[in-house]
């Protein structure tokens, strides 16, 4: 976990945003520059897997306006939905290696917010 | 559920296609007309659904490229899980009360194959 | 669920059985005997796999008892709700096949009301 | 996060165990003591609701064994399913908390092997 942070950047997962604001600060730079997170690695392939189910939703609409076997769209249906968990597990195993782990080396309450947060969302994804 | 189907139209869950192809000539008139499905009479509100479920899913795209926050976009992708999930569900539930219901009436192998089927599907949405 | 049903037998998912109490005259021989259900040819297999998800489930007590690895619990957690999964699905497609089939046979109320019962339970798994 | 751990105790989520075994050493005590994990101190709760997952698996099977209604035992298993769910969920997030967040503050290969093995339990979980 190297982080070599330059200006106006901050390297994986920001800690300045939602409910954990003063984790900015312990990693400076926020005021200035590219806002990166955990995902930023996997931003081509996340959008082309996007794209992707995009594609997919939309051929399930064509379907039904078309009249398909109802059978045949649910499978499609299937395809979109693991697309999109896919995308879902990929955000949350970033957001994990970077945010959460940087938040958790600077310890206090800032970590303890940032892995009540992670845990809440696996458990929204878990029961989706 | 005794249908009567007028020439040209198919009510209620075309037997006629997938593996069972041959439960068409039972209801007839699978040549002339307009092909209905379970999900006929609720074809708009799908279709409303999947557009949505589908401006979601381009919305999740737009925060990755803006790099919103992991856990804002986790959310995003929950919302379009759960829009595909009660599409799925309502094209099921159709299917069950209009095709496999159908096929049942007429007995025999053909409505074994069409509940094995739906059956499989199920299963495909239980697991995904 | 006090069913006193005297000698005889009622095959494949009684109807007389919830919403639809009336269904069970259409089958007659309701007045004689034991009562079978959809899942009545898979029941021991059905029983085997139960037990060995309650054993499962027991292994999973006595790893946290003896204070296992985090991880290795989840492991066999997964492994007990898959197994709990296998056999949920096994008892839908014997009802669909079954009681469900039966009912849509029958038709009328009876029918839409196993139709939309099985629909109901099919979205409690998918959500579950 | 910083834990002070007396003689022959492991605080939190030990790192010994596992691909990560070199951990041990950093938190010392390894050989001689009380093994603790992240859910060290919710071991009651889960083991009091891993009872009643249990005896809910049991239930399931009695239902079985005397023909009740397949909804029935459908709705039951659920509940068994979901209560393992909620196991799970808690197990997971103690260890996010406890043996993740501590290798992650430890950083290096063993962090990096501890978070790669939570995602891909949670992915397990997602996909189950």
């Amino acid at each position: 976990m190297s982080i070599t942070t330059e200006p106006g950047t901050i390297e994986h997962g920001t800690v300045e945003q939602g409910a954990v604001e003063q984790g900015a600060v312990e990693h400076g730079a926020a005021e200035q520059g590219v806002v990166q997170h955990g995902y930023t690695a996997d931003k081509d392939a996340l959008l082309k897997r996007l794209r992707r189910a995009e594609g997919q939703v939309r051929g399930v609409a064509r379907m039904v306006d078309e009249d398909a076997y109802c059978i045949d769209i649910l499978t499609q249906v299937s395809a979109a939905t693991k697309a999109l968990e896919t995308v879902a597990l990929q955000l949350l195993e970033d957001h994990l290696a970077h945010c959460v782990a940087e938040a958790a080396e600077a310890g206090g309450p800032v970590a303890q917010a940032k892995l009540a947060e992670a845990s809440a969302a696996i458990a929204r994804l878990v029961r989706s």
